[in-house]
């Protein structure tokens, strides 16, 4: 029987202890994300063992709700801030919800139509991302980036999309502030 | 076009200012939750505009998730914390989320087969409601208990069964400590 559960979230760290899916995504297997290939190699050649963002998730098999915690470490590859690797759901009635804990970011989405909209990521703000938009987020900030999601179990994460065209907008570094520019390869 | 949206929670007052679904709960109007009718008719004498709690939802036509939050304000009526009616989903196959943001409570959880759970609830932790467990929240402390809660759109609401049977456990408070007892009255 499935049964109710109490769920420590650390919103600060992004830690949920009693997680049962957990994976880490290190910088060395995102290549291919930032345009500058370059300076991609420059930063793992200096921060080998560096970490991309992580991932905890609480999945209980017969539940409709799937929860758990996004932490992303601050950093920069080129101009481009650390960002996750982007995702449709593989269900395409199924959207989700990014409530930010702590740090500060920007949700790019996009549709397959072309529509694209960002959503700014800070302690009480909780994204709503509608059903079929692509989400990627990207940690503006010096600190971690901390949110939890709410999405349905059964969603599924369909990468492929995003990681062979990449998104049609960026969130780039200029002069110290954040900037959301058209993408000129996609 | 369902379009993504930065969704504010304040999660000490619960407020959520693009709510775009609301309601008020008056004391007076959770008549026969509370065992002790005299306590309760002397309560709503005193404290005639007295508000058990509010909710405030997020609610897109077209969305699978749906989000908000409930803010229940301190007190007590004879032994029993102020509380929730308490409901089943009316689809059996979705639970909910609730992610205590502020305040301190607990989580009174049931099955129509007689099952029963509690659920710390407290800043941080993230309650797991499975797919037809009734749930009912009881704020125990001095302070409001306000929570962000995530279910499907269409989990649907089925009080019925809790406000004619109540539940088979009770929150009351013990020489100034919380107990959870057997109902008497079930």
């Amino acid at each position: 029987m499935l049964l109710p559960e109490g769920v420590f979230i650390d919103g600060r760290s992004g830690a949920v202890p009693n997680a049962n899916e957990r994976y880490v995504k290190p910088v060395t297997e995102l290549r291919g994300l930032y345009r500058d290939a370059a300076a991609f190699d420059a930063y793992v050649a200096q921060n080998p063992a560096a970490v991309g963002y992580e991932v905890a998730g609480f999945r209980r098999e017969g539940a409709d709700i799937f929860f758990g915690t996004t932490t992303m470490y601050p950093g920069k590859i080129g101009d481009e801030y650390f960002m996750t690797r982007g995702h449709y759901h593989v269900r395409r009635d199924c959207g989700e919800a990014y409530y930010t804990q702590s740090g500060n970011g920007v949700l790019l989405l996009q549709t397959r139509e072309g529509e694209t909209r960002e959503v700014e990521m800070a302690p009480g703000i909780c994204a709503f991302i509608p059903p079929d938009w692509a989400h990627r987020s990207v940690n503006t900030g010096a600190e971690p980036l901390v949110f939890a999601w709410f999405c349905q179990t059964t969603a599924g994460h369909d990468y492929a999309d995003i990681l062979t065209h990449g998104m049609r907008r960026l969130a780039v570094d200029r002069d110290g502030k954040l900037a959301i520019v058209p993408n000129p390869g996609f």
